[in-house]
């Protein structure tokens, strides 16, 4: 009965949630821009004010050294379960901004996707969960029929670097059975999944330099050192030509894989020729020894994102430079420590800078263990179940390549799971330019979020 | 007598010829930059209306398909010979701003010195020559002792792709005897030098690509290629541990030194001590096999310019890049063609491109044959009395790692040799923040100017 009534409610609410998320992405919440500070505050304002607009009576903006978070509870009977629901309303940089079809930061809706920035990762997200908790209260007479808290950061894009303390000062405000995690997505748009590791991430910008000044190549070229070419000797020194990392010492902490989990994984293969013509690429890349779906799901990775030196402009300066900068991030599986591998790539740098240059090593900010779920928690199972009645299939377990730093900072914190029911594509262009987000995918995705609440009630 | 009197006119007109320096400088002519091109045009009026001032007869502003030529004449009589002075009035760009002092087209006069971009390559020698041909036609009854014709382009720092069509249209008007550039320096404030080989100059932009968007890392890090891994790993290929171009052919044409260059070279070493500690690096690089000064005057070198590719802002962004680029260029020695060691360039790295990149490699516009000067031309003889003269010492033998490419151009269409004749200091910062000049040493060589025009007399 509950259920119809909710299932009408959000249907009749399709074009209002749709408005709603349209606004919602329309804030340029860029978390690594210190300039966006105010679009953070002005994200978590509306974020907070969604939240009571859907009956939450505890609802408060959570200030931190960096950006604010929100944090919210609504609780209704003592001896019903406690969820916490967690997701993040800052995005990642719109750069590059020449490879959108459209502004990124002024959504698109066509051929039943919506295009923006933060679409799938992860405001879609993140009002399916409100809305469908809303849809679920009206339905319950005025309230859930579980106790729901909140808590949704400014700050996961740049690696969650103050979510530690904020769980640290709200612990009994944010106290829970379990976490659902919001930031994520599914299998594809007819098989439903369930996450069962996520990895971690630690990263450095390198910093080179040679001489104390930009130089003439043709009096200098040809014998003082040239940052720029130092610093690729460098960087490819991080990689053999086996794909595997070459920095001391970063494999050490790595799990084997079990025969099991070996199986479980090959069950669902990256179809290496569709995606090689979806990509347009001739060759795929990576770590030898593994199939591309266990190097994405569980082997660690070093990652160049960007290197910038020297003369960058438009027809010819014959210039040696003396500066470089090269930005690195792995991905790290368990048990390997983000702060740890910090370190060891520091002494690669020393022990492989090239005679002349000078390195600075600078971690970046925000690191996160890697994170495996207890797949015997209760609330694995509900989730599982929702899933299974949502798509009308079994999910299938997956690993996440992806990083949510919260879910170790959950486990240490709160000494709770996390589960994630998400909704984005696999092919969403998290992160990319041309983001997208499915409608019908966002639709759904309230109603997992009622069901859940419904099939929680002890 | 004549002599005396130019030697007063030049004393009394320092102050007004520095502020002429002065207002050149604050001229923003960076050829390379198509937004410049109105001030490119702006210097080469300033600079036409400085030789009608100066005297000269006959000047015109002489288009081209890039940024316009002046070119100008004085003929005095048939029966004594004439010279063509060569020279350029656009600059290097002034990047990277944050490393200057002061603002590079905003000059500061201290310490002796003038700081501002295109200060010593080469407005001061550029007018060096208008006002001291200037004087010596004063005190010689209102006109030159001999015939001087004048050149001055707008695109020497990007290549001067446009010279040799504005020499071949004003052929019969730009007729010489030989051309003097004032386009150089002198080995040090107080010994002289004269050059005898000019590098060449050949390059490239490398634009790599490997998917067609860029992807989170946390997706496809672990299987996709990485635009900037590609390339640093192909840009590491260029040079082997031993500071040698590994790209092969490159070394094909290269001729080998006799043993009396090599003992001439020697007698002028560079004191790497000295250097090193200038530069402030504890290493020097290159090729091994050959001496710094080796290295620089007649070894070919391929020089990293620049290079850039992802997420280059503040923070994190955990992308894999979908493209990256890197500028090379070359300096090189006889016999080196530039384009052949373009082709060299293209088929290094096609066979060196790591599988799932794929490149294109783009010619950059502007290449230069190595030049070597004829010792027995009469007018080099004439350099080196002026020299010896003015300095006091003879005047030591020296190469240029630099390139001019006009002066092979001259060569091919004019059929003439270039000497050249300029004061610019050995670590005037040119291409570099912080460019400077000495006042000294501009004052000093405006007269280097009167009296080679004196000698030159029949």
């Amino acid at each position: 009965m509950a259920e119809i009534r909710w299932k009408d409610e959000l249907k009749t609410k399709e074009g209002q949630h749709l408005e709603e998320l349209l606004t919602f992405l329309r804030m340029p919440g860029i978390s690594t821009d210190p300039e966006r500070a105010g679009d953070l505050r002005d994200s978590a304002e509306w974020v907070a004010n969604r939240l009571r607009a859907a009956g939450v009576p505890e609802v408060e903006i959570a200030p931190s050294a960096g950006h604010p978070a929100v944090i919210a509870r609504w609780r209704v009977a003592d001896d019903q379960p406690t969820i916490l629901i967690y997701g993040h309303f800052d995005v990642q940089p719109a750069e590059p901004l020449e490879l959108w079809d459209s502004a990124p930061f002024d959504p698109v809706v066509a051929d039943g996707t919506i295009v923006a920035r933060g679409s799938s990762d992860m405001k879609g997200n993140l009002l399916t969960a409100i809305q469908g908790i809303e849809a679920a209260a009206a339905a319950n007479g005025g309230q859930p029929p579980v106790n729901v808290s909140f808590v949704f950061e400014g700050e996961e894009e740049i690696g969650s670097p103050h979510f530690r303390d904020i769980l640290r000062q709200h612990k009994d405000f944010l106290h829970a059975d379990a976490v659902i995690s919001a930031d994520g997505g599914q299998f594809s748009s007819d098989t439903p999944s369930l996450a069962v590791s996520l990895k971690g991430l630690g990263g450095v910008q390198i910093n080179l330099t040679t001489a104390n000044t930009d130089l003439h190549s043709g009096s200098y070229g040809a014998w003082v050192p040239n940052a720029v070419q130092s610093m690729v000797q460098l960087a490819a020194t991080f990689h053999d030509e086996d794909g595997r990392v070459r920095v001391a010492g970063f494999y050490d902490a790595v799990r084997e894989l079990s025969e099991a989990e070996k199986e479980e994984i090959s069950r669902l293969p990256i179809d290496e020729d569709e995606e090689k013509q979806k990509l347009d690429i001739d060759s795929l890349w990576g770590e030898a020894g593994y199939t591309p779906r266990e190097r994405q799901w569980v082997r660690p990775t070093l990652d160049l994102n960007g290197i910038w030196g020297g003369f960058q402009g438009d027809g010819v300066k014959t210039v040696t430079p003396r500066e470089a900068h090269l930005k690195v991030t792995c991905r790290l599986v368990a048990d390997q420590d983000p702060l740890e591998i910090v370190e060891l790539i520091r002494a690669h740098c020393e022990a492989h800078c090239p005679p002349g240059a000078k390195v600075d090593v600078v971690p970046l900010p925000g690191s996160a263990r890697p994170y495996s779920v207890n797949r015997e928690d209760p609330v694995f199972g509900a989730v599982k179940d929702v899933l299974t009645e949502l798509y009308g299939k079994d999910p299938v377990i997956v690993r996440n390549g992806g990083t949510v730093p919260a879910t170790g900072i959950f486990q240490d914190e709160l000494g709770v799971e996390t589960i994630t029911m998400a909704w984005a594509a696999p092919d969403s262009k998290a992160h990319a330019p041309n983001e997208w987000y499915s409608v019908a995918d966002y639709y759904r995705g309230r109603e997992g979020y009622a069901m859940l609440l419904e099939r929680l009630r002890r």
